[in-house]
């Protein structure tokens, strides 16, 4: 059985009060990339992570962007034949706001029952950090690595990552990399670590109905003309059968459907309905008949309505007849729906439901690819082993509602199989106020990724 | 064939310039009852029709309210056994705005082809005048009237008559009478003069249906989490079948069907489909299978959404999964549905219809009952020999899709059967810029008014 290299430990365990204080320190820094009064702030954070870089023994450089920097590390001193890793992380943080429902100021650490409260803890200061730390204790106990490492850190990852795709575009060459490990996502649950095996894709439509050319008194016409309001209800009731499942032809061939095992792995994680449902303040759950809740998330496509106005919307009463009427309808894909090919499906089915009278157009806003980790092979194998050596437990498989748009981007530009290995928790507020990480979690996660560098170079 | 009388007639031919003067002066009075800054103008347009009243032989008292004045002119002269009629108008107007659309100042009268354009010439100045003329006409060409007569002339009717229904009710002695005319309403065509036989009623709704306590991230929750907007939309999407007919069970139980005579009569009326289509500006018409758009507008009962509102509604796409959606739903009414039957049906049905997963609330916010006319008897028949005196021809039967609540007030206080005559045109602009009154119609309603009383008293 693998376990924990004992140098790497030894030196992690002694020099943990300087880790400590180090996270903090970065943790300071108030880096939210969404507002530009922190724009020095955002430069800050990126300095500091090239000088966190450099005194863990790479190279580093601040190159900058029409947007915040990205900083890129660098250590390629591994024996001739070895692997390329690429690590991505974010420097930059959501806003604090509402600062008021922080029970310790958002940019002041604390550690409270065993939690490291602060805006970035684990979101994604924290895990970006004890990815360099492990890195550290490489260089710093061993003077090597047995991996080429590149350290890649953007500071936009929180609005949008606007910047990325084009700097890994134009900086292939530098980037080039055999595989990559990002570390921005939960475990399952306390002491199950986890690896994410997938993540839905997104389309996303606007759907405009137009029915006469102004506002009408609906008494005068009534009746006898169509309402637009209506129309596009009707439109949206087509969209799924009685059983929950999309009902736009054609909306399922492209749906590869999940091996047995992952299925099987799936449904055998510790997971309360109710607590699920208690959590979400549903009267009840609902979905696709035929799947659990967590397939329905993880493994199966939707069709949601993000948006709905028409006409009146005040107080009271307005008989009005509306001209027009707008829905926001967005699609989660999985393996391997195309956004572009949903939005045909998608045109083709309005065009052939919405009623006479009114004229409707869907307007394609957003699109991104549904994506499925290589759930084999050395990197994956590597992390099973080192996270059982760290966390004394094999790994669980587990899967991503969410849509992480530049996992798709490293995959497609580098053409590298991607990782995502993550220490959060449930519950952790990443995007609200008390976001905190689990310090156990830190020091566990920090062993892990340690670890993993040796398992990938020896197999 | 009955005539306009010769004596009444020659006294409105020989006073035509001061009668159109003084029309002038009445629609000079900015009476904005919606617009605080006018209540001066609202009180002095009330005290002028007050003495016009008395100039016209009436004793006119001017009643103040809660809101604006109630104005009643009563002559009660006529012989033992004489009949008492009511005469119902308002002398307030429609706010002008926005006055850079007006061809001429909306408070200077002007006329250009025939036609009289100020803010209240046709809504209802002009249509109340025309009463007070032709009584004025038999006072003093006579020095009596064959029925006794009361005016009542409200100040509030643009707002919603809101103290209208409680002076009544107060003043039932002063105002009990035999029948109820009203000149606020619209002829079917130039040259076809028009009594109005039904009015719509109403049945407003707000439906919301709540799903999670709060919104939700429509990657992390979609497809486990019921969608209240799609639920809404499902939800709506029940209250038609496919023929466009109301599909809430019992919704069609108290429709009393339209006499074949007067549907006969209807669909002989000269309508133009694609008229109607093209000022609407819908792509094509719709309804209920079966009947025309008249009768859909005038005879059938409609269910429609005025208004919708859930999640995110703004620019571009947000992933957001709402916590709750809104309909604002209305029901216009036929003889004999009742408002509070229908709330009955209508909350039994979305009870029915709505899933699991969310709650729904119907909220009933307004209401009106139907209304339709006696189209027989000595008021309907005296009516008709006026109108085809008046005009040369007999009247056509017409409808409205819309409500005007104060005529079943008539009905239900004072127990008397009300009469809608009106001496309006298509296209008009009641509430628009470039209000107008045909002159032709001024002169020649007044002198059908006139004939009606004599025609009313001698059968």
């Amino acid at each position: 059985m693998t376990l924990v290299p004992a140098d790497l430990d030894a030196y992690l365990t002694a020099n943990d009060d300087r880790i400590r204080g180090e996270l903090f320190d970065f943790l300071r820094i108030p880096s939210v990339s969404a507002r530009s009064e922190h724009d020095a702030d955002t430069v800050r954070a990126a300095e500091w992570t090239a000088r966190s870089l450099g005194a863990a023994g790479l190279t580093a450089t601040v190159h900058p962007t029409a947007g915040h920097p990205v900083v890129v590390g660098e250590w390629r001193g591994a024996p001739p034949g070895a692997q390329t890793v690429l690590v991505y992380g974010h420097y930059d943080v959501q806003p604090a706001e509402p600062l008021e429902l922080w029970t310790s100021p958002a940019f002041e650490p604390t550690v409270r029952d065993g939690r490291l409260y602060a805006r970035g803890s684990v979101d994604d200061k924290g895990q970006l950090f004890l990815h360099i730390k492990a890195l550290e204790a490489h260089l710093k106990v061993r003077g090597t690595l047995p991996v080429n490492v590149i350290v890649l850190a953007e500071g936009e990852e929180e609005v949008g990552s606007e910047h990325l795709a084009s700097f890994i575009e134009q900086h292939v060459d530098l980037l080039r990399c055999d595989a990559v490990v990002i570390s921005d996502s939960a475990m399952f649950a306390p002491g199950l670590p986890s690896v994410l095996s997938s993540l839905r894709g997104l389309a996303y439509f606007q759907i405009d109905v137009q029915g006469p050319a102004q506002d009408l008194h609906s008494g005068s016409y009534g009746g006898a003309v169509v309402n637009p309001a209506m129309a596009l209800a009707r439109i949206l009731a087509t969209l799924h059968d009685d059983d929950g499942r999309i009902a736009i032809p054609g909306f399922y061939d492209a749906v590869d459907e999940w091996p047995a095992a992952v299925r099987e792995q799936m449904r055998s994680l510790p997971f309360d309905d109710e607590h699920f449902r208690a959590e979400a303040g549903s009267p009840a759950l609902g979905g696709e008949r035929g799947y659990t809740v967590l397939e329905r998330l993880w493994t199966r496509p939707t069709c949601e309505v993000n948006g709905l106005l028409s006409g009146y919307t005040g107080e009271g009463a307005k008989t009005v007849l509306p001209a027009r009427a707008m829905a926001k309808v967005s699609c989660r894909l999985v393996p391997d729906q195309d956004p572009t090919e949903i939005e045909g499906l998608m045109k083709a089915h309005l065009a052939r439901v919405s009623p006479s009278g009114v004229t409707t157009t869907v307007t394609h806003l957003h699109g991104g690819r549904p994506w499925r980790a290589e759930l084999k092979g050395p990197l994956f194998e590597a992390a099973r082993r080192a996270l059982a050596a760290a966390f004394g437990r094999e790994p669980v498989i587990t899967g991503e509602g969410g849509s992480i748009p530049v996992v798709g981007d490293f995959g497609r530009i580098l053409g590298a199989p991607v990782l995502l290995v993550g220490f959060g928790l449930p519950g952790e507020n990443a995007h609200a106020p008390d976001e905190w990480m689990s310090m156990e979690n830190f020091t566990t996660g920090m062993r892990a990724i340690a670890t993993l560098w040796d398992e990938l170079a020896a197999h």
